[in-house]
């Protein structure tokens, strides 16, 4: 079966596609989630053309060999870990910004090309592709699309999904289809670019994506806030949301700063309970009220230290904090990523869920993330050689899933569902909404060939 | 089989839900789509709450009975027209806005409440909800979110589909399925919302919505300016779109001014080829440097005239010729009103082409719409009483269809395929993607009673 399912694929591919190789296999084996399960894939497929994706397509249907297609393997969820005796089907190598169409205002990209090289194109002619996952110079654009990755700008400017206007994806069966187009607005027919956006692989295989691009926004005014309790940081949240439009809202809480400082000394408050990030990008004196109207939602709220800049390297400084959250926290430990979500509304209470479940599981768990969509981090760190640290830390993990279900949120609102969180779904949609994805899966993959155990 | 129908409905619904009156169904038949086919129904429930449209469901599957979900009927597709021997089913009792959650960000609707008591719910709480269909003051909740309804904030706040977080929804046979949440950011699984979002009651019925809500944006300034040809318009629209971010953009062409003067006359210059009016919502002095930039991008592109208004009241007068531009048409004959949408850099061909097809089929078509999005409005204008003038309407609404596809276009970028757009889907979209739309609808749709003929 294996030799033959070989030659199959090596009759319809580029010798130079095929690879066997045990140590290549074993490096695409799973993606950055390091603790969920993967399998051993029987070959990889480097793939260069949307043609070489249809034969490979075409072959595992006609063996009901298993499909697993392969961004740049940045996925926190799993989406991209191999199953037993599987294809694994890289999109790496389909890395060319094929088009940026300046008074279209969009661009044409392969799978495989990264979020930062679609930057660089679009600022080339002085525009703007807006979504930005915090792997942004290190993930494949045909991850983003099948995660609908986030980011920090989406607070204002909206996830991957708000940026794509059409996709071209091949099927199970090998059929091409285009959805979408070229034009902003389209409602002819059903929403199939946005079915395929976030469905990691399980439905087709991204080959091509429109993209949207934007002007530039104005620079950015930074403000950063400090607060004695998570409620006050909570309710600065959900005021500045009410009464601004932020660019970027971002809360990191005491356990987080305390990484950060022991990583890179920043000079962070580590007795405050959380440190606010927020941005505008209105410009003018409009920039200026904006960001004053944030900073007096903060001192409302509380705050015990509020400051802002203008400076835009200065506003760079102050978000280095941020972006030191993870790598921080990585450097204390093994981890664990949650990726909640909660409604505006609730973020004080999952915070302070988050640090009984730190407690009870004796665990350091360090919070930080996109407080302005709700969506949070909440980081799991341990001894990666202590066994019971680790059943420690997956009981945490699992708690603060149950902990943002109880409190009407989303077990990740912005990693996706893979493997990790796959035992979750089902309580967060119900039996009828899984019935559902079924039947969806069911009419777009009958041989559950692509991507099979990830999402549904 | 009719009476077998009307008495298992009545056995499961209060007796005032069910309507037989001939006259009742009548008016129930058909939306604003007057030259789009519409059957002739059965019976008409008025649900008034989930389990009415259960019970409707379950003897619909029971009986294989087509169902026609309908809100306010001022669809213009015909989205919403019945089929011989139909159950109707309006929405518009489940009335009521469920929740306005000031913290969340958030409100929770029933299908029936218009778009205008949605608006008006969200400012009592000083907040906004941003999709305004020109038809906000009289269409329902439901009706926007069927046809994934556009408007004229859309070019800078999105489309109806852009503001929904969640719905509840009825499926074919009965079963209740929730989609989405109460989170701003949410990939656990597919995305059912945007699927259930502008199929136009052909997978589901929605019967609750969980919507977006914003703080209202500053206020407006706003600019006009008419243009000699239709290219410069064209060109100051992209040029616009590349460096600005205008909350409205909208163009007439002469036909349609003329309309405009000869309904109510404004003063517009009815030599002109085309009248721009752009709004900077971006407030203080950046909004002032955002107008300023779209002024300097008009006169760049060879506006005649240019002017703007801080003031508010004068803003909303200088609309008023864009919200008279259908009512204006409208006036001199019956019309046919398309809604084809373009890349944005193909503007002035798409322009360009209805004059060639008006010229060439002998019709007035007026052509106003929303510029910065591409999607435009060309409406044929004819003499209701000529059935050889009715011919050539048709003719040349068909060639406006054609020239949008041949331009890279979309049939409908907001109104929805329905019924009188039915035919041309399959040239938009393709084979594969009508295949994929086919096994999308057996899926959801089984036995096929859910709003039949429409879409696919």
């Amino acid at each position: 079966m294996n030799t033959a399912l070989l030659r199959e694929l090596a009759a319809v591919l580029p010798s130079e596609a095929l690879i066997t190789d045990a140590d290549v296999l074993e490096a695409h084996r799973r993606d950055q989630a390091e603790w969920a399960p993967s399998g051993q894939p029987l070959v990889l497929v480097r793939a260069t053309c949307t043609d070489d994706v249809r034969a490979v397509l075409r072959v595992a249907s006609a063996r009901k060999v298993p499909v697993v297609p392969r961004g740049a393997g940045s996925g926190l969820s799993g989406g991209a870990n191999a199953t037993d005796g599987c294809i694994v089907l890289s999109l790496m190598r389909m890395n060319r910004v094929l088009e940026v169409d300046p008074r279209g205002l969009l661009a044409v990209v392969q799978p495989g090309v990264l979020n930062a090289e679609v930057k660089a194109a679009a600022a080339e002619k002085g525009l703007w592709y807006a979504p930005d996952p915090a792997s942004w110079e290190f993930s494949s654009l045909g991850g983003n699309l099948a995660t609908n990755a986030g980011g920090l700008c989406c607070v204002k400017y909206g996830v991957t999904g708000d940026a794509v206007l059409g996709l071209e994806v091949v099927l199970a069966d090998g059929s091409v289809v285009r959805t979408g187009g070229r034009t902003v607005k389209n409602v002819a027919g059903y929403d199939l670019t946005r079915l395929f956006v976030g469905s990691e692989g399980t439905l087709g295989v991204i080959t091509e994506a429109t993209l949207k691009l934007r002007p530039k926004p104005p620079r950015a005014t930074t403000l950063v806030a400090t607060f004695p309790t998570l409620s006050g940081a909570g309710l600065a949240v959900t005021d500045i949301m009410a009464r601004t439009r932020p660019s970027l809202l971002e809360l990191m809480d005491r356990a987080t700063c305390r990484a950060v400082e022991a990583y890179k000394p920043l000079g962070l408050d580590v007795e405050a309970a959380a440190f606010l990030l927020a941005r505008s990008d209105a410009g003018g004196d409009q920039g200026v009220a904006e960001i004053e109207a944030m900073a007096r939602c903060c001192e409302a709220a509380g705050a015990t230290f509020v400051t802002h800049s203008e400076d835009e390297a200065e506003g760079e400084l102050l978000l280095t904090a941020r972006r030191l959250a993870f790598p921080a926290l990585e450097r204390q430990g093994a981890t664990l990523l949650d990726d909640v979500g909660v409604p505006l509304s609730r973020i004080p209470e999952l915070l302070a869920a988050v640090e009984g479940i730190a407690a009870r599981r004796e665990v350091l768990v360090g919070t930080f993330g996109h407080a302005g969509d709700g969506n949070m981090h909440p980081t799991v760190v341990f001894d990666r050689k202590d066994p019971a640290a680790l059943a420690r830390a997956r009981a945490a993990f699992d708690d603060i899933l149950e902990a943002a279900l109880a409190l009407g949120g989303t077990i990740t609102g912005e990693h996706g569902v893979g493997v990790l969180k796959q035992p979750f779904l089902g309580r967060q949609l119900g039996e009828e909404a899984m019935r559902v994805h079924r039947r969806l899966k069911g009419a777009m993959d009958p041989l559950g060939i692509l991507n099979p155990g990830k999402v549904c």
